[in-house]
């Protein structure tokens, strides 16, 4: 499959220039980005949390305690909107009206599968932490088998997916390109700064490199 | 009122020592982002969207299209979830389990309430445009009739709220500080890069300074 199907519940409908089916597309906004939103209905009331995740495949992986209320509700099936969004930059343009955001962005609809098998379980977990800490899996304690137990993993199928996406200058209406306003886009990207070692790290351990963490949205 | 009340919905129940109701700090953190996510429930469905936004007193403003399936939910009473996410820093444990996020994240709930009146309507896209632009509602253009008439703006009152916040180095289960591993924090922040011009910007038109649109998120 190259493309996803779009459904009446996925299909761009406001500007649908920006609607992206291109699995390659879809993909790499979700390795790019580290935080989804985790929308589900709990007593007819939406929540929406952030939290990490991994795109493996076609699924992403997301994680987190038994106990919460989010992962309780995935475990059980509950319909699920998984939404990832990466901004660009500041869109500047001669009318206020025409002020816009560069930015790629990824909606999921579905329920989760709870992943139960040790094996999958663990691969999930290390591709979650190395999506957030790129080589930390390789590093770190890997968890203990108690740890593993104490934590929810459930699997979201990328099926019913869509993406949105905003390139480019500002679109003025034409009469407004005579008005002496400044007009353009402002880049914006995640920056990553000096590691900042723990009060506790034994001595003679290397530091580590800031630019593994920089993912610059370009 | 300097604090919200948290209700059963609102209480933060997981790792509750990072439940935040103070009112200045959930004004802060909605200042301080621009970008929120806004859920809403179709046909049973939850929906994650990313828009921009502004805070104006103790409630939030947003706007959109009227064609907006989001924007027509939420100018019906749906019951919302507004989300405000700002990222802090990769927390990087000596074991997987313990590697985490340092990140400032309000939920505000509700139902919105549309605004018709034209002179708040006005007010409340100034504010949305300056937010996330600042100073752009005192140099661009402003709307004509028709573009405000062509925009539905709705304010969600923040009562139900809370926040949470995690800050600080990793927490490690006490034999893991013998690990030779580096451990410590990553700080994260949005950068702004410089202004790119549009290509049919008039000439003497003095360039914009990127650092008007710099959060570092710190």
């Amino acid at each position: 499959m190259d493309t996803y199907t779009p459904t009446e519940r996925t299909q761009v409908k406001r500007l649908p220039k920006r609607g992206v089916y291109d699995q390659a597309q879809v993909h790499a906004i979700l390795d790019e980005g580290f935080i989804c939103h985790v929308g589900f209905v709990a007593d007819g009331q939406p929540y929406v949390i952030p939290t990490g995740y991994a795109r493996s495949g076609d699924q992403i992986y997301l994680h987190g305690s038994p106990a919460s209320r989010m992962l309780r509700a995935m475990g059980q099936g509950a319909p699920l909107c998984v939404t990832v969004t990466l901004v660009d930059g500041l869109v500047l343009a001669r009318s206020a009206f025409h002020h816009s955001i560069n930015y790629r962005s990824v909606v999921a609809l579905g329920q989760a599968r709870l992943v139960t098998d040790p094996e999958e379980k663990m691969t999930a977990l290390g591709r979650i932490t190395n999506h957030l800490a790129p080589g930390r899996w390789e590093e770190a304690r890997l968890p203990s088998e108690k740890e593993v137990k104490s934590t929810t993993v459930v699997a979201l199928a990328l099926d019913e997916v869509s993406a949105k996406v905003r390139t480019g200058p500002p679109i003025d209406d034409e009469e407004d390109y005579a008005l002496p306003v400044w007009a353009g886009v402002v880049p914006l990207w995640i920056e990553a700064g000096e590691p900042a070692p723990d009060a506790r790290l034994l001595e003679g351990i290397p530091a580590i490199d800031r630019r593994r963490f920089t993912s610059r949205h370009t």
